[in-house]
């Protein structure tokens, strides 16, 4: 039986089962809600380790959101020390809260912040790793309600891709890994902008929800000073069939 | 019955029914002998005219070898003219008499010449589409033998990467195509550099070799002056099990 610490949820929110180590988190569906994109990025950020515990070791997570990837790495690694920062305060709250309710706060700091300024708060080359759900849309591309907290996650509104490399790669120290995910429709723009903060791609893994359809997410591994050379891993796919995941998907959740 | 032009053949060549449209082509093993990597470049390459006939317009063929791509594009394509050029005279002297023997000598020409001026050889903006086999490996690493035919197909002792994109740029009219197989672990550099050239990708498949292994291949379709958006394809597996080939690999083979 899990032990949940008392903790306070505003109108709407609701508190989900993470379904790993006694995990819980607070969510609230008109806000956004964590996708299997975080999900796929905790378990590939936790494979860049390969196999090493980064005990002793910072990671940051940018554009945090619900807290949910330095939650779920928190239970698997070592990082003593995982910090969330976030643009959106109602967001950041509800993070900072599911820390707390899941006991977590001597290792999870969650900020409240832009993540454009994060380079001023931290200093340089101060983490082993840096993870990015970013927004994955071009700009304000299609939105009838920009300011909304569901845009400002999913559009470039307050930030960029560019922003996220820029910052990373003044924050992770050499060697250090960025983690993340994103559409592979802007993979040559995103491998570019990388490069050009010397963030070489060293890991690649597209996810295709069917072993004969498009991906639509890639997951990536950039070292801070890399040697050029990308190894392509095998294609993750999602669903066995209609409504039936793949047994890597059950691994990855863990059930 | 397929018709044979008479064609005279050097020590060590052979010549191979290439079971399409009653084709044949000369190989010599000593050299080099075209791979699975030439075959599904000519398929990916039919499908970058998405329909069109091509009829009227022209292609290139950097690196020709064996002539495998121009022969095999025109019998899949409408291209009015199709050109190799090859920088190896023996391989150019196998490739034009194996364009003879198939009675292509109207429509394709094979030049004997150095690729990375192939810009003062054609005027600009002249072609519809240029396509490439290159050399995947860099430089001269791991050879014992640089001058070797093999070495010079396999390495890039006599052009880089960003040889065939820069002459490709020049030769290829806005909108029209480069189309090239390369190897994944060069991706990053690849897709920076086709950037660079203003040869923007906007198509990209994997080759795997089986379904759950990493990919050895990649396919890429780049436009001259093309919008920035990746459409990324459905995995292209090779095999359903060891010595099985997948339907697809049926298909783009023609047996």
């Amino acid at each position: 039986m899990a032990l949940i610490r008392e903790v306070s949820l505003r109108e709407g929110e609701k508190i989900d089962d993470l379904q790993r180590d006694g995990l819980f988190i607070i969510q609230d569906p008109a806000r956004f809600c964590f996708g299997m994109d975080a999900v796929l990025l905790s378990d590939f950020a936790e494979q860049s380790l390969g196999g090493r515990s980064a005990e002793g070791d910072r990671l940051l997570d940018l554009g945090t959101g619900t807290g949910i990837i330095p939650i779920l790495m928190s239970a698997k690694t070592d990082f003593s020390s995982l910090t969330g920062i976030e643009i959106q305060e109602e967001s950041a709250d509800m993070a900072a809260r599911s820390v707390r309710m899941n006991g977590l706060e001597e290792r999870i700091s969650i900020l409240t912040g832009d993540l454009r300024e994060a380079d001023a708060l931290f200093a340089p080359a101060s983490f082993g790793m840096v993870t990015c759900n970013p927004p994955y849309m071009i700009a304000r591309h299609g939105l009838t309600n920009p300011d909304s907290p569901k845009a400002i996650a999913r559009h470039e509104i307050l930030c960029t891709f560019e922003d996220v490399a820029r910052v990373s790669a003044r924050l992770i120290r050499h060697g250090g890994h960025l983690c993340l995910v994103h559409r592979p429709f802007r993979l040559v723009e995103i491998l570019s902008t990388l490069q050009k903060y010397g963030l070489e791609t060293k890991r690649m893994r597209l996810v295709y929800p069917y072993a004969d359809k498009e991906p639509n997410m890639v997951l990536l591994d950039a070292v801070r000073g890399g040697r050029p050379r990308l190894k392509v891993e095998p294609p993750l796919v999602v669903y066995e069939r209609p409504g039936v995941y793949t047994e890597e998907i059950h691994r990855i959740y863990g059930y």
